[in-house]
């Protein structure tokens, strides 16, 4: 058997090595067309930062360590420009020359590259990169490293944008993003994005969102944003996104999908016998809307590579699709997702109901408890589980994991309370937030509470609606809700008289706790009322100009 | 509707807070023996320790507070002494005075109490304690601040045992810990344990296992060992595991079961009607064997709590049982396990088999990467996983969570390898250690490997088998395998007519990774192998005395 890859790193590297695993008499040929194989590509921002100080480290394998340890013949700077199908071999450019090269099975790992926005003047640009491999590094290193730059500029607020935002912030940069979302993070939705963008204008960030640059002016030193500003800039990093890398797939003749993604088969075959596609180029099914997507994340590639090996090998494994389930950090905070976002919900045309929580990562009297703020999509109806958000200083990755884990599990809301957490007080509370998450989420679907959504409540206001806030008055400092009624939750049974029954509420408290006691002693005493999801913590972070402040 | 709740706690304080939720009318009574109700008893080391300072934050509610929030009618200090359920009132005692207080429905949330060991000489022992509560801990803390004690010794190393020895060693105490059973944390397998127990004995606590205390002498000044030894304790604390709380239901004929447990419906009625019981005390289902058990965790406590409320309330609940899971910090390590361990599977007569795997917290390349052990049960013909064991300095408390979210859901270990996590180079890996534990798993299953356990090798290399060990000349500086062969895995594929088709080989490296890759090079070649589950870095942990070090 001889096996050709096409791109040595996560899926295609997987892919070779499990396959030499599997079978030690395989002829096994990678080739690589950049000059790295088997890099840490999700490193490559924190050496920008100086977290990661030695470049060797990102290079996970080098072409000789491969052949010692798995006799695998990896070959960088090697690019497969065509496919002869029919012949089954494949054209080869290498330093000029071209050669070609047989196989019995093609497994293409292409993928995907940074999509580069059509812009004005970019071409021009000397100071304008993408990040997706260590010569792009190389290149941002050079002007960080001897062009003492002041000004940078990351064009696209994703994830890479918002490492990359925060890294260069390290290196004594001033640091604004440009997103044309109307927040940062787009797979997230904009409350829990709040929370993030809070973070980086508290350091010093400038976020620009809701906004393009549309053209590079001076070689890249000026940029044009949409509304007729300019932008000073001695670094930009482009990050608007990644789109296949298809061109060789499409040459061959090999169908394409959704954005020009390669469509393959539940065994990772494409539409062209023996030749093989995996990772970020292939279209998956996302497992929790059934749809076809693009997930550019590290982890699907890795196992996709793992079990096109296996098919390969003859063993049974099926191309079961992904949730997609990523992470940032971003100074002191991180947010993670997984599955759907309630953006992405909306689209789908199926009942959805959303629940905020905010609590601790860990037990408020253990000393450095912070604050985690977990969001749930879900069916009301059927308690099934569309997706997850989290936000917070420490303990997000844990939470949304173990959600992530639900999803796949096809657990529902009303397993989550089940779930038994390792509980101490250095770790976890023992009501974890996830398990809050489901005591909210099937009172919600048991019509215990009746949730108002944070975007509604200026409507709601406007239309009559009345805030009743049940926090103290000492809290109230932090911020106020215009025209609200105030009584603290513990002297709300004393002072019911003072509220009008055909007044239609909405309770709000700090966290929501507290907000759900006082809307369950109004409605036992037939008041009108609505808790408002999130609470304050939520609200004014998301609005803060909603509020007044004494 | 009355309802009294005997125990003012994790159970009975869930069922009260959420009964009042759900019903503002109904008249709710908590007795409570103790001075204190709802207060933190998971975190009462903590302050022994000084990291909590404030003994208020103990205190999560006081009668006040729960009576302004919840109309609570919180009575400490109170004794219930019997139960009449023929006339359904109760006696309370109550500062020397008895009197009597009807119910419609009572709930018993009386918790698990310390075993005292019946050691000669304890009731003489001035200095001995266990800890459950506030007042014991004051007694506790009164020997720490004012008798300036030199040498403790802690009877028992379980979760609570363990937490006792570091903060007491934080305290500047010399520690003994004294454990009956041949290795610490007893929930736990041995070779888990071993990690803990180097970290104990690495940090200067005293760890005697296999070894009980038969007599206290001179008032507890002198603790009399099984092998006629002594130690000198200034503090003891009695850990030696706990016991259901059952005098009052054993005096009101209510059917007992497992070690004196409360036997509960799966409506947690007991078998006398209206009388309803919850917590540490009750007997339970453990999920994963099927079997009746008793489980003292906050989490499932808190559980049952609320859901005896929403029965109460009409509301459709089932009392599922709980699987166990928990953790513990000690020192720099954490030990966390959830389901059953290989002990408990080998007493249940059904196939089972284990895989060990090492790695890292997060991603290797990115700075503070620590080690994660973990160890997976699982059935080799099913892939049903029965439990999951974890130790490292960071990240076990994730690992086991996810695997316990994958029991409650019935997750197979086929299923493990497609769990999508949120990985960035500081949270985590590409292919996370839960990944890792399916990955290794599968192969056991699929027969691309065939594991050998630690314990096994003595035994096998006695009958002839022989230890390759293909870690590099500069590792097996750190200890090495008696009588093995050594060719480093690079070099295998050339040095294949050095070995013997004839003889049986264990191979081994550090972490197991290449001892697999050596397995498949050496399985293909027709050579006769096993791999040695968790490699050099768990077996120089739990065995070093059977290594050779130069």
């Amino acid at each position: 058997m001889k096996v050709i890859i096409v791109g040595g790193v996560a899926g295609g590297m997987s892919a070779a090595t499990r396959l030499r695993r599997l079978n030690e008499e395989a002829q096994i040929i990678i080739f690589e067309k950049g000059p790295y194989v088997s890099f840490a590509n999700c490193g490559l921002p924190y050496y920008v930062s100086g977290e990661i100080t030695d470049k060797s480290q990102l290079l996970v394998q080098t072409p000789e360590s491969l052949q010692a340890r798995f006799n695998l013949d990896v070959r960088p700077n090697h690019e497969v420009v065509g496919i002869d199908a029919v012949n089954k071999t494949v054209t080869v450019a290498h330093d000029g020359q071209y050669s070609t090269e047989s196989y019995d099975h093609l497994i293409l790992s292409p993928g995907a590259k940074p999509f580069v926005p059509p812009i004005d003047g970019l071409t021009e640009a000397t100071n304008a990169f993408s990040l997706r491999n260590v010569p792009d590094l190389e290149k941002i290193m050079a002007v960080v490293e001897k062009q003492a730059p002041k000004n940078a500029v990351v064009i696209g607020a994703g994830f890479i944008g918002l490492e990359m935002a925060e890294t260069l912030h390290a290196r004594g940069l001033n640091v604004t993003i440009v997103e044309k979302a109307p927040h940062v993070l787009p797979p997230l939705d904009e409350e829990m994005a709040a929370f993030i963008t809070k973070e980086l204008t508290a350091n010093g960030v400038t976020v620009r969102t809701s906004q393009s640059a549309v053209a590079f002016k001076e070689n890249g030193k000026r940029i044009l944003l949409e509304d007729g500003s300019e932008l000073a800039s001695d670094l930009t990093i482009l990050s608007v996104g990644v789109t296949p890398e298809n061109s060789l797939a499409k040459a061959a003749g090999i169908e394409l999908g959704l954005r020009g993604g390669i469509l393959v088969d539940e065994r990772y075959e494409t539409s062209v016998k023996d030749i093989y596609a995996v990772g970020d180029a292939i279209v998956v099914k996302n497992q929790v809307s059934g749809e076809d997507a693009l997930i550019s994340l590290a982890s699907p590639a890795n196992r996709q590579g793992r079990q096109v090996a296996d098919i390969l090998s003859g063993m049974k494994r099926t191309n079961k699709g992904s949730i997609g389930t990523a992470i940032v950090r971003t100074f002191n905070m991180t947010a993670a997702s997984t599955g759907l976002s309630e953006r992405a919900v909306r689209l789908l045309d199926k009942p959805f109901a959303v629940v905020h929580t905010s609590g601790k990562d860990h037990a408020g009297y253990y000393p450095g408890a912070t604050d985690i703020h977990m969001k749930l999509i879900f069916n009301p109806e059927t308690g099934e589980i569309y997706g997850a958000q989290g936000v917070g200083q420490k303990g997000v990755d844990k939470r949304i994991d173990i959600l992530a884990t639900a999803i796949k599990g096809n657990l529902t809301v009303e397993d989550l309370p089940e779930l038994e957490f390792t509980y101490a007080p250095p770790f976890g509370s023992a009501k974890d937030p996830v398990n809050m998450l489901g005591y909210v989420a099937l009172n919600v679907m048991e019509g215990l509470t009746d949730m108002i959504q944070w975007h509604e409540v200026t409507d709601a206001t406007q239309s009559g609606k009345v805030i009743l806030d049940v926090r103290n008055d000492s809290e109230r400092q932090q911020g106020q809700f215009k025209n609200s009624v105030n009584i603290p939750l513990n002297d709300l049974r004393t002072r019911l008289h003072e509220l009008d029954k055909d007044t239609e509420y909405i309770i709000t408290c700090h966290s929501g706790l507290r907000s759900y006691v006082a809307e369950r002693i109004l409605k036992q005493a037939d008041f009108k009322v609505e808790n408002l999801d999130g609470a304050f913590s939520l609200y004014h972070t998301v609005l803060p100009e909603e509020l007044d402040y004494v």
